[in-house]
């Protein structure tokens, strides 16, 4: 074994438990704090590009950095959570929630004009932060009964999402189909229980 | 470094991107699937424990393990879960969520009876499941103004908590109180937002 990292939140007790058995092992880590509550879910992605260094996913440059981890935040925050609101919203919240995805998606539309990728010619941080778009945002249209990427509306993001999807890399590790939209399924159900027990 | 290990789950946007990058890196991983649907939050200990064999975590005997698992998703489904609703239920709903989160304690208090530790003499897995319960039940008892361990009531669990946090490894890894006081005021005061906005 190398040297083991813990990524974790000191209020996690969750968290912690894994820490005691590192010890009771007598196995030497580092520990690297992840504050749960800032949602920051590309500091795994960040760590690997620190540790490795071929295909950089991070601009060199500190601005540009600083702007691809802004748009990521974006993409976690605005754009996921919003398709997700639209896959479970129901009545007459239905179109307001619809509305609300296609705006956060707009964004994105322009940032990627005119690019192949969001990394500029190779795959960046963004691109994988936005790679749920081709496979999993098509799972939650089909579940939820909407369209959210229309090639007419966003034609540079509906490109980009067939480049990113057709990556050799990418294709291997995409989930059946199938399994996502019986996940997806389930998923919305639960949370329509959960409404309907309030 | 020595082999990477990632523990995701297929369905999860979240995780494929960490296997995005790898890929990219071209660094070799071993996939180790993880149903989050399952909430096993133990899968991490269990294997911590296969890697590593000194201080086994886990029983040898098959029964037993099955057991100190079972037991463990109790605590993780029902004595967390319970004392977090106890400690944000307000009104006349406060008196049934710590009832419910009491009896939850209750079955606890009867597996440790006659025991120093779940695990026997030494510290296993159950103990560091249970391990929240003497620094953060306290926190939560505190912010939801509420007593659920109470050394009477549950004399065994109280004893077993006041030697596991007494152990010097357990102790190197508690976060500090007031910090942990703080996070829990705020989780419950954004639960309440959430509910007044509904």
């Amino acid at each position: 074994m190398g040297e083991v990292k813990l990524i974790a939140s000191t209020e996690s007790l969750f968290c912690v438990r894994i820490e005691w058995a590192l010890k009771l092992k007598g196995v030497e880590y580092k520990y690297i704090e992840e504050d749960l509550r800032s949602k920051s879910k590309t500091v795994i992605l960040e760590y690997i590009d620190e540790t490795w260094k071929e295909n950089p996913l991070l601009p060199q440059d500190p601005y540009q950095r600083a702007l691809a981890r802004c748009w990521a935040k974006f993409v976690d925050e605005k754009c996921v959570f919003g398709a997700w609101g639209a896959c479970i919203a129901k009545g007459e919240e239905k179109e307001k929630a619809v509305e609300s995805a296609l705006e956060s998606l707009a964004f994105l539309e322009k940032q990627i004009q005119g690019k192949k990728f969001f990394g500029g010619e190779q795959i960046g941080l963004l691109d994988l932060v936005a790679g749920w778009i081709p496979h999993w945002l098509n799972v939650m249209e089909e579940v939820g009964g909407m369209k959210l990427l229309d090639a007419e509306q966003f034609p540079s993001l509906h490109e980009w999402a067939q480049n990113f999807i057709h990556t050799s890399l990418v294709k291997e590790c995409l989930p059946p189909r199938e399994k996502l939209v019986n996940y997806f399924n389930a998923s919305v159900s639960y949370m329509h229980s959960l409404a309907a027990n309030k």
